[in-house]
């Protein structure tokens, strides 16, 4: 058969492909990353690349992701070009965001009290410092004819006074080490300790004082992106925090077609181990950033949604796609991190923390431990907006949850200028006198716009008239930006000569009609459950709101779009990642963890799609802020 | 280097080695099996072998093995002779008793009533069988949109009715097969479970009912001896039992210079795979016998002294053998079966029996709780005689042990024609107008004397005039069976036209004061207990004796050689193999193994070597049957 060499730009990396291949394909066979939120289905346009030398014509699907100054220009979408002879790719810097770094957290999270032991300053109450797996250091009495008691007797019974533990569970590989490492190391050892339940597990038994030598890794692994936070767990001080796309982006960007990608004969394992090399990837950029050894990392804590949770594991997921939605589990067993190929310690330890139910996973469980609405008597509030928005409302004696498909639009999917929030994304916007003034993350020249940013510009183009509340262009604006563009008007935010790319940054009107059914799909949401549970706005306590936006959202704006219900602004506090930080307070405390499992065991789920209030909030607030103004009296705009 | 060629009939194996190799070390290269107690040292004289082509010649040091006779027709000891050119050499039954059968139990053992369960007629109560691997097979009902809680919710909610443990631990491999095999068994199967402690732990999950396909393992490590029972698991039924030579026998007959061996550089591993390959054999043998699979056994269950308990883990047990005498763990953890390489279901697991000291081990306290001394108020006491001699005395409230070293004697060491209790051992004797009446295992000829023929022997020798109550014979005898050999006269038991091997039978003066130390030493370890916790033999409301000294003892004549207290003889009652039966009842029982967890904490150990009153004892036991005839009022010989 014939094969064609295709070269992708700017790596210069060849590989070769028999004919007809996509250049998709070919980008995953050469290892080379290439945008794709629909799993190569022609859906997202997120695979636009060039075609720099040789021929590759547009197939007519990719047609309407393309404008004639881009087919002009030798632009294709790599899904839908197939190769016929030999070509040389480039792969512009908005198709291969997965190589870049994205920006983790920056804003201040300030948790409710109980959890302040977990914030970075440290200077709180210890109380509840009880890590997963401990380093111990002993110094242990030598045996006599009077006390010649087993070793690891001898080892327990001084751990003993230490963990308070009733039992601890000795591996055979430990056991056979342990006569010679406290003979060599004169009864001066350090014990590597992993809780589970009332168990104390030892990991490994070193010589002399290496205490101090113990980090773990927390983990949040989202359907988008994966992000892992080095702590130092001693003095619980964060060392370090990456993140990256999730690679498993090229099996398809939702759960659903993952799943439909992984339950084919023989797939399942290599969506799995995509997200295993995440996790290696991360960990070994952080390993080697701060100069730490891998088996000094004793533990992994990772929260996900109940699909990643079972792709970490490589636990088939396939019942939990078809009716009656059944995972294989929704408390998962600790393992040994090195069973999964995670590269820390030997003996180092995993924890996923427990999901709900099939779609109502361990990272909104993680967000429940970190704002701590599971342990006060206020009925407080959180919302976390991923690819799916997710809404808790309860207190310590009620939890009830719900998921909305939110879509991921505020995650810079399904825009042609949406990214997510990485260096360069366009984070806010403010228009000022028909001035649009911008800032990026990272204070670089703007390469798109993520969440924050898209909330700013829908809120700044309905306050100046730009749209109507219904999401409309005025075309009846004097406005050198407005180009009525192919039937979908676009507005210029960043004109291509301010730009990283060398091309305009726009917004069209069918973009901002997805971004008004996303936050229409999560204020149903939140109203449909406050309604549930016999409540109004003005009850909730507090309202959290968690979600990859970028390092904050504006609040203000966020109400004024009806993306978030019209309460006093003081109430609301985003709180960036809380996943993330949920995994590592169970991390650090097995009192956490252990909770983790309780809060789980207490949420109750209320499934929207069988719920028939939530189609009518749903089309209600498809207007901006909302249909019903009564809602948000607080938000007037010019008439 | 020059190369010789050894072929060792009647197997006709051949394996080629250096000059100046002994032929021991030839038959340990080339897989075949020689008696050796001592490790190789020239001591014990069981490795006699007979050059059959070529010439080798006897060392000097073996000479006292060995008769005129024997160095006409070519018999040397294999440890002691090196080969300096081809050889064949033959090796006599006797010498390769290794392959053969151990008769391992023929004796109705009735034992203390709350045990009566795990008699082999299973016509008793069950209330207490609660094995530590159970199958249980479960019909699940269908997940609905009601009750769609996650595939190992479901079946845990099932399977905590049966079992009542409050928790169950799924390993990962387990957990990734669950929603396949749930789904294609139509929610009918059947689950295996381990427990330990207070938790379960599934081991399989298959289609169907195969809960009665479920076997386990009871094995006793004996230092000379290792024995394996398979036992049905739900109806308790023994399915057969098998027994081999401890293929530790050839690093050193005894627990000391094994120790020895193996804590030299890199020969631990050899050791414990010695063991292990016993077990894998034994195994083997019963499952083809009895036409069972290996994955149907689930479980092993051990027990052994503490050095075996190691060398089974493969644990140093390199402080054992030196002040303060101190193991590695003398409780060991449950394992998987795999991790030891024993061939039973993949998922199958291991316990060992704990122990109390270094040297007092799980075939103690396996004793302990096979005749029930620990359960009831009377004190009670256990005699096992094996390698060592250990006696525990006690009831429900305490229990004191101690252990003397009794040397191999009574197992068939150190005496010529002494062998195991095997096939064609001489196992009765009596001496009737002096014609000598005796009786072999399998009723074959007679090859040697095991243990009860021996106590027999001595019993009938000092009734009948032929030694006096020192040991020593009477030369003035008129008796043709009486040989005045090399200054250490002989007495034929068996003339050679009636034996196996065509050579006579006899028991020397040596050897007979060989057994007098034996039975001097544990009698002086049963009188020392006793005195230490202040009773008399009288007070003692029954006295167990197990051992390997065949299917039984004669109590009158063990009584009568001062080997047993003269009590009334309805008190004692000899129980075989009681390490076997305590691992089969911790087996079918995690009560059971829980308890032997207790009894192990509960003895107090008697170091008789740090017990002054113990060597008086001893020198006053070296008489027939006392020096102190007043301890056996009911024993007198004619003067």
């Amino acid at each position: 058969m014939q094969k064609h060499k295709v070269t992708f730009l700017p790596d210069n990396i060849t590989t070769m492909v028999e004919d007809d291949t996509t250049i998709l394909k070919a980008a995953e066979q050469a290892n080379v990353f290439i945008n794709n939120l629909c799993g190569g289905e022609g859906i997202c346009g997120e695979c636009r690349v060039q075609i720099v030398r040789g021929n590759a014509h547009p197939d007519r699907h990719s047609i309407e992701f393309l404008t004639v100054e881009d087919i002009k220009k030798g632009f294709v979408l790599a899904c839908y070009t197939r190769i016929h002879e030999d070509l040389a790719v480039s792969i512009p810097v908005k198709s291969r965001t997965g190589k870049d770094k994205i920006v983790l957290s920056g804003s201040p999270v300030v948790y409710s009290k109980p959890e302040k032991v977990f914030q970075q300053t440290g200077d709180e109450s210890i109380s509840s410092f009880d890590p997963v797996v401990s380093k111990i250091y002993l110094e242990l009495p030598e045996p006599t004819l009077n006390d010649n008691i087993s070793d690891i007797d001898r080892l327990t019974r001084a751990l003993q006074k230490m963990t308070h533990l009733q039992k601890h569970d000795v591996p055979l590989p430990v056991l056979r080490n342990l006569a010679r490492v406290v003979r060599e190391s004169d009864w001066k050892i350090t014990v590597t300790v992993a809780k589970h339940h009332k168990t104390g597990r030892i990991l490994k038994i070193e010589h002399s004082d290496t205490a101090n030598k113990n980090f773990g890794l927390a983990v949040d692994v989202g359907t988008t992106t994966v992000v892992a936070q080095l702590v130092h767990v001693p003095d619980m001080k964060i060392v370090g925090t990456e993140g990256s796309h999730n690679l498993q982006a090229r099996y398809g960007e939702d759960v659903i077609s993952r799943m439909v990608y992984a339950c084919n004969q023989g797939n399942m394992d290599s969506v799995h181990q995509s997200v295993i090399k995440n996790i290696n990837e991360l960990l070994h950029t952080l390993l080697t950033e701060h100069n730490i050894k891998a088996e000094d990392v004793n533990a992994v804590v990772a929260a996900g949604n109940t699909t990643m949770s079972h792709f970490l594991l490589n636990l088939p997921p396939c019942a939990i796609r078809i009716e009656p939605y059944v995972p294989t589990a929704s408390v998962y067993p600790q393992i040994h991190a090195e069973d999964l190929g995670i590269n820390i310690a030997k003996q180092g330890i995993m924890e996923v923390l427990p999901s709900v139910a099939a779609y109502l996973g361990g990272d909104i469980v993680a967000g429940v431990l970190a704002c701590g609405i599971a342990d006060r008597p206020e009925v407080r509030c959180l919302i976390d907006i991923g690819t799916n928005g997710e809404i808790v409302i309860g207190n310590n004696e009620w939890l009830v949850c719900c998921s909305a498909s939110a879509g991921p639009a505020f995650e810079g999917a399904g825009a042609r200028y949406g990214m997510r929030a990485t260096s360069g994304a366009i984070e806010k916007i403010e228009i000022r006198n028909g001035k649009i003034i911008l800032s990026t993350i990272d204070n670089v020249k703007p390469r798109g716009i993520c969440g924050s940013g898209l909330i700013d510009i829908i809120y700044e183009f309905v306050r100046n008239g730009i749209i109507d509340q219904n999401g409309r262009f005025d075309m009846s604006r004097q406005d050198r930006r407005l180009i009525a563009e192919e039937g979908d008007p676009r507005y210029i935010i960043a004109v291509a000569e301010d730009t990283d790319g060398g091309q305009a940054i726009t917004v069209s009107e069918s973009e901002i009609a997805n971004l008004i059914k996303s936050k229409g799909s999560v204020f149903a949401a939140i109203k449909s459950l406050v309604d549930y549970v016999g409540l109004t706005f003005d009850q909730l306590t507090d309202i959290y709101v968690a979600g990859g936006f970028g390092s904050s959202i504006n609040i203000s704006k966020a109400i004024g779009i009806g993306l978030l219900p019209d309460v006093d602004t003081e109430k609301i506090q985003f709180i960036g990642n809380s996943s993330l930080t949920g995994a590592r307070m169970s991390m650090l405390s097995t009192q956490a963890l252990e909770k983790t499992r309780k809060i789980a065991s207490r949420m109750t789920n209320v499934e929207l799609s069988t719920y028939p209030p939530f189609m009518n909030e749903f089309i209600a607030a498809l207007f901006l802020p909302h249909t019903d103004s009564k809602l948000f009296p607080s938000v007037s705009y010019k008439k």
